[in-house]
């Protein structure tokens, strides 16, 4: 077996960068020839090139041919699918990816790892709309990261953490008898789609003493419906769905408004953006959620919540804060009033970022590989009617 | 059964207060004699009078005289027992209280009940020298908040939320990919001094993915050792000792340092503060950490930490940073130098809140009632040697 290492530039928009992105990749040729033999695979990543993964993964499917280029520039803004040598999109059957590239780049396409844990990005898409395409997500190895995003946010304002690093910035020692802080040991989470990252977010509140409700769109009434099958980092989450003291389910805003009414201390959502669940959080949610003064947290996308209400939910002391991960649009324009809501954090969409990550997605990229060569079934297949 | 309420206004230092300050007292008068029928017991602590409480223990220990005096004053500053009215003091045998009064005001005292997980504020006391008074702390009554405290400075460290708070401020969404984050999966913690605090944070660690490492000053080799005896909050801890992969002891300053360089991402600090354990992380300590440059967080008692060493470790980035909810002096003042140290959280000694202490305390209370009603053995009983 042989390994040619190409190094290959490519010109972006900005000629300032076309000097520093250089893209290698690394292609199987000759050996013998497996089940995925036929098959070119790119990885499309914000990560440079794993030697050691590409070859362990061409050791194991003899003949699968691996590209790897990097999506992310120097200076750390994303690499267009069309900026990347065409040479390297010519013949891809299998593709990994973390942004859709134009259709007509792939037209041989038969399956796409997305690295999202939803295909937000995808329903519009030719490729996605071809239903001989397979798409399967990367739900689950996100779950580990974004329950400690969404656990340390509710801690750091449980705890008055924002409140007390500004008071560094004057030498301030408040008298500990100023602040009210409750722990969380009796408290409620209501968690908004038990998928992986919901179900980590569950496991993390049980162990803090928290009461958890769940929210899931079909109803889940037996052992076996409460079971989720998609990716799970090994020792996390609640793959059997035990967690949770009462479950809720429905599609109608009347379903979820009824969850919300549940006394719920902190609020998460962790449901995929489609028509259906965009602004499922609006005025008359927030409205509902004043009785408890529910916290909340959105780790999804920007669009579940309608951020004119949140606005106000803030400023009026409906709740009693917020953390968001994601907003509507992204980035946030600079001016935009939500910066400055009180009782409010924003991180700018890096939940699901931890240097485990690759590995992770690696891992899942290799078993579904696996699924291909051995025509087992996919795992975290796309629904093609929820588009999740 | 009749109850006599007392208001009494007391005369502090600052006049301005004076008129504020309104202490109530309720004495059980009358009634039947029970095991406690010849004891008085004041409660001192910074909390107003929890009526329903008294009403409790006056039922359920016939004939204890039960006084309670809030030792808070409106604007959050602490009532001093010098302060308080010198009837209330007259006979107390049963103390529980925030800070010690003078050995004169409590001539006739035979147990104290106080409200901290050590007796550092008590050694030279002659109260506390004379051997024929028992002191119980409220070791346990803090973990569930403290542990909550210790894994959110963690989580809000390795998340980048102060970055992120102080982004918002200028409107500034930065790039996803400009930072590196790193969950807690796989990484290891480290716990000097494995009480009722340290075992919750172990258990909090343990659900994050980490491998738990515990250091306690005498060896436990055997299941029965590793057992923690004092009061713990259902559902909480690791009450057994079953969490730590690994377990170190001793008492020199070897014992710790082969502790420390275990590769730990995370050193929390969950000690008693005595003569013996001050300074037990200073220059040498901190060099041993640069090698995983890890997150240290001090929860204990400011003494612990050499600061001097603390400060050049923070700016010369040989840990990767550190929250302190302690600090030697405290207040710390408000020019010193630590304040403006990088990486760095300081709160007010707040990490013990909860809006659940008190009900804790009240219940440590009445178990230690119940005990010297009854002549058992009291819970959380103080090593006179040890101190704590």
């Amino acid at each position: 077996m042989s390994f040619s290492r190409v190094a290959i530039s490519s010109f972006t928009e900005r000629p300032s960068l076309a000097a520093l992105l250089v893209m290698s990749t690394v292609e199987e040729t000759g050996g013998d020839a497996g089940p995925l033999s036929n098959d070119v695979l790119l990885v499309f990543y914000p990560f440079p090139e794993r030697k050691e993964w590409i070859e362990h993964i061409t050791n194991r499917f003899k003949g699968l041919r691996v590209r790897w280029v990097s999506a992310i520039n120097p200076d750390h803004s994303v690499v267009k699918a069309t900026d990347v040598a065409t040479e390297l999109w010519d013949g891809v059957t299998i593709l990994s990816t973390f942004m859709p590239p134009p259709a007509e780049l792939i037209p041989n396409v038969r399956f796409v790892q997305v690295t999202s844990a939803g295909v937000d990005r995808w329903p519009s898409h030719p490729t996605y709309q071809n239903e001989n395409v397979r798409f399967s997500t990367s739900n689950g190895i996100h779950a580990p990261q974004i329950a400690e995003w969404v656990i340390g946010a509710w801690l750091s304002h449980q705890h008055n953490f924002l409140h007390y690093a500004s008071n560094m910035k004057t030498g301030t020692w408040e008298s500990p008898f100023a602040a009210r802080i409750q722990d969380s040991t009796g408290r409620r989470i209501g968690i908004l789609g038990y998928g992986a990252i919901g179900r980590q977010c569950a496991r993390l509140a049980s162990v803090l003493g928290m009461e958890v409700y769940a929210y899931t769109r079909g109803e889940r009434t037996t052992p076996e419906s409460r079971k989720d099958d998609s990716y799970c980092v090994p020792g996390t989450g609640d793959p059997d769905g035990i967690l949770p003291a009462k479950w809720f389910h429905g599609t109608s805003r009347e379903n979820v408004n009824e969850f919300l009414a549940q006394g719920l201390d902190l609020l998460v959502i962790s449901l995929p953006l489609t028509p259906e669940t965009r602004h499922i959080i609006s005025g008359e949610q927030f409205e509902i959620l004043s009785k408890r003064k529910t916290f909340v947290v959105n780790i999804a996308r920007g669009g579940h919540i309608n951020q004119e209400a949140l606005q106000k939910a803030l400023e009026t002391g409906q709740i009693r804060g917020a953390a968001l991960d994601v907003t509507d649009p992204e980035p946030l324009p600079n001016d935009h009033p939500l910066w400055r809501a009180p009782n409010l954090l924003i991180t700018p969409h890096v939940s699901w970022k931890t240097d485990h990550l690759w590995d992770r997605l690696l891992d899942i990229l290799e078993l579904n590989l696996e699924k291909l060569a051995t025509g087992k079934p996919l795992i975290n297949v796309v629904n093609r009617k929820l588009h999740y």
